[in-house]
Protein backbone atom coordinates (compact mmCIF):
# COMPACT_ATOMS: atom_id res chain seq x y z
CA UNK A 1 0.00 0.00 0.00
CA UNK A 2 1.03 3.32 -0.99
CA UNK A 3 0.40 6.81 1.55
CA UNK A 4 -0.46 10.16 0.43
CA UNK A 5 2.35 12.48 1.47
CA UNK A 6 2.57 15.66 2.49
CA UNK A 7 5.46 17.62 4.65
CA UNK A 8 7.99 14.51 4.05
CA UNK A 9 7.54 14.64 0.33
CA UNK A 10 10.62 16.33 -0.53
CA UNK A 11 12.09 13.81 1.34
CA UNK A 12 11.28 10.86 -1.09
CA UNK A 13 14.23 12.57 -3.15
CA UNK A 14 17.00 11.35 -0.20
CA UNK A 15 19.14 10.03 0.85
CA UNK A 16 21.80 12.87 -0.56
CA UNK A 17 25.26 13.29 0.71
CA UNK A 18 25.89 16.17 3.51
CA UNK A 19 27.55 18.86 2.31
CA UNK A 20 29.72 21.55 3.81
CA UNK A 21 29.30 24.79 2.54
CA UNK A 22 32.22 27.51 2.88
CA UNK A 23 31.24 31.39 1.82
CA UNK A 24 33.14 34.71 2.73
CA UNK A 25 32.22 37.80 3.75
CA UNK A 26 33.03 41.02 2.48
CA UNK A 27 35.43 41.50 5.59
CA UNK A 28 37.04 38.18 4.71
CA UNK A 29 35.78 36.00 7.61
CA UNK A 30 34.45 32.22 6.30
CA UNK A 31 31.57 30.62 7.58
CA UNK A 32 30.26 27.38 7.26
CA UNK A 33 26.92 25.14 6.75
CA UNK A 34 25.61 22.25 5.76
CA UNK A 35 23.48 21.21 3.19
CA UNK A 36 22.46 18.20 1.26
CA UNK A 37 20.41 20.43 -1.12
CA UNK A 38 22.25 20.33 -4.20
CA UNK A 39 23.16 18.56 -7.54
CA UNK A 40 24.91 18.61 -10.67
CA UNK A 41 23.79 20.86 -13.16
CA UNK A 42 25.48 20.41 -16.77
CA UNK A 43 28.78 19.13 -17.52
CA UNK A 44 29.55 21.44 -20.62
CA UNK A 45 29.68 24.16 -19.02
CA UNK A 46 30.38 22.31 -15.46
CA UNK A 47 27.45 23.70 -13.72
CA UNK A 48 26.58 22.45 -9.57
CA UNK A 49 23.61 24.35 -8.04
CA UNK A 50 22.61 24.82 -4.31
CA UNK A 51 19.34 25.55 -2.43
CA UNK A 52 19.83 27.48 0.65
CA UNK A 53 17.34 29.54 3.22
CA UNK A 54 16.73 32.83 2.13
CA UNK A 55 17.22 34.46 5.44
CA UNK A 56 20.29 32.53 6.28
CA UNK A 57 23.79 33.73 6.66
CA UNK A 58 25.38 31.32 4.13
CA UNK A 59 22.81 32.93 1.49
CA UNK A 60 23.46 36.50 2.05
CA UNK A 61 27.34 35.68 2.33
CA UNK A 62 26.95 34.32 -1.01
CA UNK A 63 25.03 37.48 -2.55
CA UNK A 64 27.86 39.77 -1.65
CA UNK A 65 30.98 37.80 -2.59
CA UNK A 66 29.41 35.23 -5.31
CA UNK A 67 31.60 32.37 -4.56
CA UNK A 68 30.97 29.18 -2.22
CA UNK A 69 32.69 26.17 -1.74
CA UNK A 70 31.04 22.84 -1.73
CA UNK A 71 32.91 20.28 1.39
CA UNK A 72 32.30 16.76 1.47
CA UNK A 73 32.81 15.37 4.47
CA UNK A 74 32.83 11.84 5.68
CA UNK A 75 31.45 10.20 9.02
CA UNK A 76 33.94 11.03 11.46
CA UNK A 77 33.11 14.87 10.90
CA UNK A 78 28.91 13.96 12.15
CA UNK A 79 29.20 16.01 15.11
CA UNK A 80 30.72 18.99 12.76
CA UNK A 81 27.77 18.58 10.36
CA UNK A 82 25.67 18.73 12.98
CA UNK A 83 26.73 21.85 14.90
CA UNK A 84 27.46 23.07 11.36
CA UNK A 85 23.40 22.44 10.65
CA UNK A 86 22.18 23.76 13.76
CA UNK A 87 24.20 27.15 14.69
CA UNK A 88 24.10 30.27 12.49
CA UNK A 89 27.61 32.05 11.40
CA UNK A 90 25.98 35.24 12.44
CA UNK A 91 26.65 34.52 15.64
CA UNK A 92 29.34 31.73 16.14
CA UNK A 93 32.38 30.86 15.06
CA UNK A 94 31.30 27.65 13.29
CA UNK A 95 34.56 25.87 12.68
CA UNK A 96 36.12 26.88 15.94
CA UNK A 97 32.91 25.87 17.65
CA UNK A 98 32.73 22.12 15.73
CA UNK A 99 36.98 21.60 15.36
CA UNK A 100 37.29 22.05 11.98
CA UNK A 101 40.20 23.75 10.02
CA UNK A 102 40.15 26.28 7.65
CA UNK A 103 42.66 26.09 4.65
CA UNK A 104 43.27 28.65 1.53
CA UNK A 105 41.13 27.10 -1.59
CA UNK A 106 42.79 27.29 -4.69
CA UNK A 107 40.58 29.51 -7.28
CA UNK A 108 37.87 31.39 -4.81
CA UNK A 109 38.69 33.11 -1.41
CA UNK A 110 36.24 30.92 0.84
CA UNK A 111 38.37 28.77 2.84
CA UNK A 112 38.20 25.13 2.79
CA UNK A 113 37.54 22.25 5.23
CA UNK A 114 40.92 20.29 5.32
CA UNK A 115 39.38 17.38 7.33
CA UNK A 116 36.88 17.12 4.19
CA UNK A 117 37.61 14.42 1.31
CA UNK A 118 36.85 16.37 -1.39
CA UNK A 119 36.13 20.25 -2.59
CA UNK A 120 33.95 21.79 -5.57
CA UNK A 121 35.43 25.59 -5.68
CA UNK A 122 32.57 27.98 -7.50
CA UNK A 123 32.06 31.27 -8.25
CA UNK A 124 28.24 32.17 -8.68
CA UNK A 125 26.69 32.20 -11.64
CA UNK A 126 22.95 32.94 -11.18
CA UNK A 127 20.65 33.32 -8.38
CA UNK A 128 17.35 31.99 -8.86
CA UNK A 129 14.43 32.36 -6.40
CA UNK A 130 13.06 28.79 -5.10
CA UNK A 131 9.98 29.60 -2.77
CA UNK A 132 11.37 29.58 0.54
CA UNK A 133 15.18 29.18 -0.65
CA UNK A 134 17.49 30.69 -3.31
CA UNK A 135 18.93 28.33 -5.63
CA UNK A 136 22.72 29.41 -6.05
CA UNK A 137 24.26 28.07 -9.44
CA UNK A 138 27.64 27.54 -9.44
CA UNK A 139 30.15 27.52 -12.16
CA UNK A 140 32.89 24.90 -10.95
CA UNK A 141 36.42 26.70 -11.25
CA UNK A 142 38.32 23.78 -9.20
CA UNK A 143 38.01 20.49 -7.60
CA UNK A 144 40.05 17.86 -6.13
CA UNK A 145 39.66 15.58 -3.73
CA UNK A 146 41.05 12.53 -1.58
CA UNK A 147 42.93 9.71 -4.09
CA UNK A 148 42.63 6.86 -2.18
CA UNK A 149 38.65 7.25 -1.91
CA UNK A 150 37.81 8.94 -5.35
CA UNK A 151 38.83 7.18 -8.66
CA UNK A 152 36.23 8.37 -11.16
CA UNK A 153 33.56 7.91 -8.62
CA UNK A 154 33.37 7.46 -4.80
CA UNK A 155 34.93 4.63 -3.46
CA UNK A 156 32.70 2.70 -0.71
CA UNK A 157 35.52 2.92 1.92
CA UNK A 158 34.48 6.89 1.48
CA UNK A 159 31.94 6.68 4.09
CA UNK A 160 30.23 9.82 3.01
CA UNK A 161 27.18 10.44 4.91
CA UNK A 162 23.91 10.54 3.52
CA UNK A 163 21.27 12.67 5.10
CA UNK A 164 17.41 11.16 4.81
CA UNK A 165 15.73 13.98 6.76
CA UNK A 166 15.96 15.08 9.59
CA UNK A 167 18.54 13.89 11.74
CA UNK A 168 18.77 10.83 10.03
CA UNK A 169 21.65 9.68 7.71
CA UNK A 170 22.59 6.54 6.11
CA UNK A 171 26.32 5.52 4.83
CA UNK A 172 26.45 3.45 1.53
CA UNK A 173 27.76 0.01 0.59
CA UNK A 174 28.13 -1.98 -2.90
CA UNK B 1 46.73 13.43 -0.91
CA UNK B 2 43.87 15.22 -2.87
CA UNK B 3 43.85 15.09 -6.88
CA UNK B 4 42.65 17.83 -8.86
CA UNK B 5 39.66 16.40 -10.78
CA UNK B 6 38.24 17.86 -14.30
CA UNK B 7 35.80 15.56 -15.95
CA UNK B 8 34.04 13.94 -13.00
CA UNK B 9 33.84 16.83 -10.30
CA UNK B 10 30.27 16.42 -10.54
CA UNK B 11 30.36 13.15 -9.45
CA UNK B 12 32.08 14.29 -5.68
CA UNK B 13 27.73 15.17 -5.26
CA UNK B 14 27.08 11.56 -5.91
CA UNK B 15 25.72 9.38 -4.81
CA UNK B 16 22.09 10.57 -5.74
CA UNK B 17 19.14 8.50 -5.83
CA UNK B 18 18.19 6.90 -9.36
CA UNK B 19 14.60 8.20 -10.69
CA UNK B 20 12.39 7.20 -13.21
CA UNK B 21 11.35 10.55 -14.41
CA UNK B 22 7.65 9.99 -16.62
CA UNK B 23 6.05 12.99 -18.62
CA UNK B 24 3.40 12.74 -21.29
CA UNK B 25 2.85 14.20 -25.41
CA UNK B 26 0.32 16.30 -26.57
CA UNK B 27 -1.23 13.20 -27.68
CA UNK B 28 -1.13 11.53 -24.45
CA UNK B 29 1.70 8.94 -24.57
CA UNK B 30 3.85 8.86 -21.66
CA UNK B 31 7.42 8.39 -21.88
CA UNK B 32 10.13 7.11 -19.17
CA UNK B 33 13.53 8.03 -18.24
CA UNK B 34 16.50 7.34 -16.08
CA UNK B 35 17.31 10.97 -13.91
CA UNK B 36 19.64 11.65 -10.86
CA UNK B 37 20.13 15.21 -10.94
CA UNK B 38 17.38 16.53 -8.80
CA UNK B 39 17.46 17.94 -5.52
CA UNK B 40 14.31 19.07 -3.01
CA UNK B 41 14.00 23.11 -3.40
CA UNK B 42 11.84 24.43 -1.17
CA UNK B 43 9.49 23.14 1.70
CA UNK B 44 6.56 26.18 1.62
CA UNK B 45 5.54 25.97 -1.36
CA UNK B 46 6.89 22.44 -2.00
CA UNK B 47 9.39 23.01 -4.96
CA UNK B 48 11.90 20.29 -6.46
CA UNK B 49 13.89 20.39 -9.38
CA UNK B 50 15.07 17.93 -12.00
CA UNK B 51 18.07 18.80 -14.55
CA UNK B 52 17.71 17.04 -17.74
CA UNK B 53 19.48 17.53 -21.15
CA UNK B 54 18.23 19.91 -23.33
CA UNK B 55 17.99 17.92 -26.47
CA UNK B 56 16.44 15.17 -25.48
CA UNK B 57 12.65 13.56 -25.67
CA UNK B 58 11.56 14.24 -22.01
CA UNK B 59 12.69 17.60 -21.95
CA UNK B 60 10.76 18.53 -25.27
CA UNK B 61 7.76 16.70 -23.31
CA UNK B 62 7.65 18.72 -20.32
CA UNK B 63 8.62 21.84 -22.64
CA UNK B 64 4.94 20.90 -24.03
CA UNK B 65 2.65 19.36 -21.72
CA UNK B 66 4.23 21.27 -18.29
CA UNK B 67 3.82 18.11 -15.81
CA UNK B 68 5.99 15.58 -14.89
CA UNK B 69 6.19 12.76 -12.17
CA UNK B 70 9.54 11.37 -10.04
CA UNK B 71 9.24 7.84 -9.24
CA UNK B 72 11.72 6.02 -7.07
CA UNK B 73 12.34 2.73 -7.45
CA UNK B 74 14.21 -0.27 -6.07
CA UNK B 75 16.74 -2.63 -6.77
CA UNK B 76 14.61 -4.69 -8.38
CA UNK B 77 14.33 -2.55 -11.40
CA UNK B 78 18.21 -1.98 -12.08
CA UNK B 79 17.47 -3.24 -15.83
CA UNK B 80 14.77 -0.99 -16.22
CA UNK B 81 16.76 1.80 -14.99
CA UNK B 82 19.69 0.77 -17.69
CA UNK B 83 17.49 0.62 -20.54
CA UNK B 84 15.40 4.24 -19.56
CA UNK B 85 18.53 5.87 -19.29
CA UNK B 86 20.24 4.65 -22.50
CA UNK B 87 17.38 4.31 -24.76
CA UNK B 88 15.54 7.55 -26.37
CA UNK B 89 11.53 7.74 -26.20
CA UNK B 90 11.74 9.21 -29.93
CA UNK B 91 12.55 5.78 -31.07
CA UNK B 92 10.71 3.32 -28.64
CA UNK B 93 8.28 2.41 -26.10
CA UNK B 94 10.66 2.26 -23.14
CA UNK B 95 8.35 1.00 -20.40
CA UNK B 96 7.04 -1.91 -22.73
CA UNK B 97 10.95 -2.26 -23.61
CA UNK B 98 11.84 -2.37 -19.84
CA UNK B 99 8.92 -4.21 -18.47
CA UNK B 100 7.52 -1.41 -16.98
CA UNK B 101 3.76 -0.85 -16.02
CA UNK B 102 1.88 3.04 -16.23
CA UNK B 103 -0.92 3.40 -14.12
CA UNK B 104 -2.89 6.66 -14.15
CA UNK B 105 -1.07 9.52 -11.71
CA UNK B 106 -3.63 11.24 -9.05
CA UNK B 107 -3.42 15.15 -10.05
CA UNK B 108 -1.44 15.08 -13.30
CA UNK B 109 -1.63 13.45 -16.95
CA UNK B 110 1.59 11.05 -17.14
CA UNK B 111 0.72 7.96 -15.96
CA UNK B 112 3.24 7.04 -12.73
CA UNK B 113 5.10 3.65 -12.78
CA UNK B 114 3.45 0.79 -10.73
CA UNK B 115 6.72 -1.17 -9.60
CA UNK B 116 7.97 1.85 -7.86
CA UNK B 117 7.93 2.74 -4.46
CA UNK B 118 7.54 6.01 -4.41
CA UNK B 119 5.74 8.86 -6.66
CA UNK B 120 6.27 13.18 -6.83
CA UNK B 121 3.52 14.32 -8.78
CA UNK B 122 4.79 17.67 -10.77
CA UNK B 123 3.42 20.74 -12.46
CA UNK B 124 5.77 22.73 -13.77
CA UNK B 125 6.80 25.87 -12.31
CA UNK B 126 9.30 27.35 -14.26
CA UNK B 127 12.10 25.86 -16.63
CA UNK B 128 15.69 27.74 -16.25
CA UNK B 129 18.77 27.23 -18.64
CA UNK B 130 21.72 25.25 -16.62
CA UNK B 131 23.71 25.13 -19.42
CA UNK B 132 23.34 21.90 -21.55
CA UNK B 133 20.26 20.90 -19.49
CA UNK B 134 17.06 22.55 -18.76
CA UNK B 135 16.53 22.77 -15.16
CA UNK B 136 12.45 22.58 -14.60
CA UNK B 137 11.32 23.44 -11.01
CA UNK B 138 8.14 21.62 -10.24
CA UNK B 139 5.63 22.65 -7.45
CA UNK B 140 4.65 19.23 -5.78
CA UNK B 141 0.76 18.84 -6.33
CA UNK B 142 0.77 14.99 -4.57
CA UNK B 143 3.32 12.41 -3.38
CA UNK B 144 2.73 9.00 -1.53
CA UNK B 145 5.08 6.11 -0.95
CA UNK B 146 4.99 2.35 0.43
CA UNK B 147 4.06 2.80 3.95
CA UNK B 148 6.31 -0.60 4.40
CA UNK B 149 9.38 1.46 3.51
CA UNK B 150 8.81 4.89 3.99
CA UNK B 151 8.26 6.35 7.76
CA UNK B 152 8.96 10.09 7.89
CA UNK B 153 12.29 9.02 5.67
CA UNK B 154 13.29 6.15 3.80
CA UNK B 155 13.71 2.83 5.96
CA UNK B 156 17.22 1.12 5.50
CA UNK B 157 15.16 -2.28 4.13
CA UNK B 158 14.22 0.48 0.83
CA UNK B 159 16.89 -0.55 -1.21
CA UNK B 160 16.93 2.30 -3.48
CA UNK B 161 19.50 2.16 -5.76
CA UNK B 162 21.85 5.05 -5.49
CA UNK B 163 23.99 6.24 -8.62
CA UNK B 164 27.40 7.17 -7.93
CA UNK B 165 28.17 7.50 -11.79
CA UNK B 166 28.79 5.80 -14.97
CA UNK B 167 27.81 2.58 -14.72
CA UNK B 168 28.18 2.22 -11.16
CA UNK B 169 25.68 2.17 -8.12
CA UNK B 170 25.63 1.77 -4.40
CA UNK B 171 22.64 0.63 -1.85
CA UNK B 172 22.23 1.88 1.44
CA UNK B 173 22.59 0.87 5.36
CA UNK B 174 22.52 2.01 8.58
Amino acid sequence: MKKDIKDEAYRLLHPKPALLITSISRDGKTNVMSCAWATPVSEEPMLVLICLGKGGYTSELIEQTEEFVINIPTKKLMKAINVCGTKSGREFDKAKLAGLTYKPAKKVKPAIIEECVGHIECKLNRKIDGGECNIFIGEIVAAYADEKIFKEVWRTDADIPLHLGGSHFVFFKK
